[in-house]
């Protein structure tokens, strides 16, 4: 599959238009725009989408309407149906991991299926399903959501995208700013030798039977954050600044 | 470890209620329990929070407020501050996997950070933090919320605990001194404030006009061993004996 694989989102006779909002602004955190609404109880447009989308409008005005479910995934090879509950259905059970590592993997439009905020999926939407998607989540308190439950697979579509290398261009990846190594041994002798120069005199290893200990601590104390050499450039600053005599 | 390791959630200057009860639904729903609020904006308890909580009631009743971040923090010993922003930070960045990795692997209290709803957190909440926990987003569209910041990285705490709790036989036990934990948040306090008492009079942190990003960056460098409590207690004594007057 050379094209990165984009899962369609169905929300099936969803309540509030707010909630519609909030689901179009998690799916464009993770780069997911194709939005399908199976008669919304309060009809198309919905006033209270647009506020609620916080600037996902591109996903609200392409979203389509339909009546039935089946209308709305005529056009898709895979469905997945999204429950909290278990069902008496003999279906094969993913998490939102595994759904997204289908969708990268197997071609044909995938769609995913989420039903209404209080009732969750009928039936009959279940029954259009390959795949259940089930969250495990807390047994005393299952209480996740529609966006909720839309923004978790579109996290995971992306970072399953992300681990197999599809469509890295299109997301921003940090970049890990302390990729400056540590500083060569030499200039952590450096130090190592600054501390040793300010504490011998002050009788910090003292007795003598302990100095070799002592000296040994110090070291793998210095050595275990290993600092960059700009790190190791500020502490010599601290040392210079503490051989000073305090100002009064 | 025998118990499993469950972060603590710090919400910093939180502005909306509602948006504590939300974060507080989310957490449960992944059986994390302890949130605690930095200063925030309305006090607490807040009216708006139960409602938005959907029953999430004991995280709330639980919940404990602090005037700043160090002290949220003051007796973890990782604490991670999540952004969406790229910063100019020498830090680690992990995401939210990577973090739950940690959490799920390293001993001592773990701290996940999030910013106020607009502004995010602010440098000197970043500078408490040992790791940068962020979410790659869409680079058009970075618009996630709070709760729903929340909810992702205690979905990926659930999601590791789980993928890890399956091979139970096959995980890695860290040797004994790997098993000692960074020092609690209040031990690294005081030896970045001893440092302070001794290079202030010093002239260190002048002229003052720096004086804010030298401390900073003192605090960087000293954040990022992750020392243990005995080796916190070293250099407590290693800075004790500076203080001291050499002999001739």
């Amino acid at each position: 599959m050379s094209e990165v694989n984009r899962p369609v989102m169905v929300l099936v006779r969803p309540q509030l238009g707010e909630n519609i909002g909030k689901a179009a602004r998690a799916m464009l955190n993770f780069g997911l725009t194709e939005l399908r609404l199976v008669a919304p109880r309060d009809g198309w447009p919905n006033p209270s989408a647009g506020p609620a989308a916080a600037g996902a409008d591109v996903v609200l005005d392409r979203a389509k309407v339909y009546d039935t479910t089946a209308e709305a995934v005529a056009d898709c090879a895979h469905v997945y149906a999204t429950t909290v509950r278990k069902r008496g259905v003999t279906k094969p059970v993913v998490g939102a991991d595994g759904a997204a590592r289908l969708i990268h993997g197997q071609e044909g439009r995938h769609a995913v299926l989420f039903g209404p905020e209080r009732s969750g999926l009928e039936t009959e939407d279940v029954a259009l399903a390959r795949h259940i998607l089930t969250v495990p989540i807390n047994p005393e308190f299952g209480s996740l959501n529609l966006a909720q439950a839309v923004i978790l697979v579109a996290y995971e579509w992306s970072r399953i995208g992300r681990e197999l290398g599809a469509g890295e261009e299109t997301l921003v990846q940090p970049t890990a700013e302390d990729a400056l190594p540590p500083a060569p041994q030499d200039e952590l002798d450096g130090l190592i030798a600054h501390f040793e120069r300010l504490l011998e005199p002050r009788g910090y290893f003292l007795p003598e039977t302990r100095a070799e200990a002592t000296r040994r601590t110090l070291r793998t104390v210095l050595t275990k954050p290993g600092w960059n050499h700009l790190e190791v450039r500020t502490l010599r600053g601290i040392l210079s600044t503490l051989e000073r005599e305090p100002r009064q």
